[in-house]
């Protein structure tokens, strides 16, 4: 039986930060190979307009996705389908074995394999997912200008939307189920007494409504009245939180208690020859070019890596 | 006489990391202004194609630069030409001066300024800039498969760029004026007995000639002996430093020797509420992609810092 050939370098996730990461590492002759993952493109793939990608107004999400994709296979960047069940970083070269059972092998990796927003699993959610349902309040808040908005969750990410949201109406309303916010006291201290929003706490997030085209309202149910209400909205940011895809990284890098990989600067990781890039260690800003800055950062340092 | 307006957020800067920064914080209302100093759109206005911006298979440097800064100003960020000579970050509302005297006044400030490459100043060096004469190994490497090379310097930018050249060529010269490198030593053992790579010392670069399309040779001069030789060359990589543009805050912000604004975490500087993006604070990536990347998070924590 042929030996597992080594590769130089293993990209496991194909979004903007795996993406750009392929592509530098393609450049610098390193002939990587990139993981797709079980969501090729990332989040951007469930988005409609992107208007904050620089030097583009508007586009598709998928489409600038398939820009990033064809851009990176141009300079010799091998992709291959899959995603990546379990790892051995505690010998090199490093080891990586598909869903299929595949083994692979490497001298370096980069980790770049996002995060999955939480879904709140109510009806309309899905249907409604891009037209006013989204998690990212900083792509999408100024779309709504004046407009009426809900935010759901209690925690820090969802302050922090609320917050970001008084920069545009003065009609946004909180959706908590529990009886008090979970977010920091410093973050609370930024929505509450504010007049521009109010929050509805024991209150659970029950349906979305629209016109087919875009949400126009969503039920809430009061969890000790059970009463049922209607609340006009055209965007329900969700901020129920996010779930690093870091699952089959256990035991094997440092990860935060949140599953995040613990970034260590340079985009090094607990392991040395291990890279991250992307939002499966950014908890804060979670953008597609702060994900491609830190893959093109994390290529840059396989490739010195690599020299040493 | 009227009060100066405070200003909400002023950009200083208007290269990849500058433009991202005032493409976000306009979409967050902070109704931002930037300054476009004495080089708008930065370092990439100086080159022809470039192929590494993700999504770009090719595009030439201000074509790329003019689509972000259509972008930015489309989503309501105001440009002011001129430079800012001086500042006052001691007290708030922060003062800004420009090279005019006028002052501008804002309660939080990105600087995005950039790093200019330090130059040779010899005959060709300006006709060739471009055609061959580059300084970023990592974005014009790939051009050069199997062709004859030369870097100037003999710090660790040039070990690095010269180690980054091996990837495509076994002909890598390093002219180094001094009678040893500077580089440290761990960037040296990597050029060092490198077959592919030759090290001529105590030897000057004292022209670069070409057939008017792209650099075909350079004339050097050995110091000791005054004799002068021809070399073949495609491409010169100039590796004798850059000079981050931050004489206007001295005193105001910490620098390191170097003269790099020091980035404590998350793009804040020893100032609170001013924020740094790009190359001004990185002397370690340098590329279009993580400077965007950086403005990107800079507006984020300036829009943070502004609700605080």
């Amino acid at each position: 039986m042929a030996e597992t050939p080594v590769h130089r370098l293993i990209i496991v996730g194909a979004g903007p930060a795996g993406l750009t990461a392929g592509m530098y590492a393609a450049r610098a002759n390193l002939e990587p190979v990139i993981i797709e993952g079980k969501n090729p493109g990332g989040q951007l793939m469930g988005t409609t307009a992107v208007e904050n990608w620089p030097g583009e107004k508007s586009i598709q999400g998928p489409e600038l996705m398939a820009k990033m994709r064809a851009h990176t296979q141009a300079f010799g960047c091998t992709f291959q389908s899959g995603s990546i069940d379990r790892v051995d970083f505690s010998k090199k070269p490093f080891t990586l074995w598909t869903h299929k059972n595949k083994e692979l092998k490497a001298q370096s990796v980069i980790i770049a394999t996002g995060a999955t927003p939480k879904k709140l699993s109510i009806p309309g959610e899905a249907a409604y997912w891009g037209k006013g349902v989204t998690t990212c309040a900083v792509c999408d808040g100024a779309l709504y200008k004046d407009k009426p908005v809900v935010i759901i969750g209690g925690g820090d990410t969802a302050m922090e939307d609320a917050s970001f949201m008084t920069n545009f109406t003065d009609q946004i309303t909180i959706v908590q189920i529990k009886e008090s916010l979970t977010a920091s006291q410093a973050m609370q201290k930024r929505v509450l007494n504010n007049p521009k929003i109010t929050i509805l706490y024991s209150t659970a997030i029950s349906g979305i409504e629209g016109d087919e085209k875009q949400v126009t309202n969503i039920v809430v149910t009061n969890l000790q009245t059970k009463e049922q209400t209607s609340i006009p909205a055209n965007a329900v940011f969700v901020a129920i939180g996010l779930s690093p895809n870091t699952d089959f990284l256990k035991g094997q890098l440092e990860l935060t208690d949140f599953g995040y990989i613990v970034e260590k600067g340079h985009t090094k990781t607990s392991v040395p020859g291990v890279f991250v890039a992307g939002d499966v260690s950014d908890p804060v800003y979670r953008q597609a070019i702060t994900s491609a800055g830190t893959g093109c950062a994390a290529a840059l340092e396989a490739e010195r890596y690599l020299k040493e």
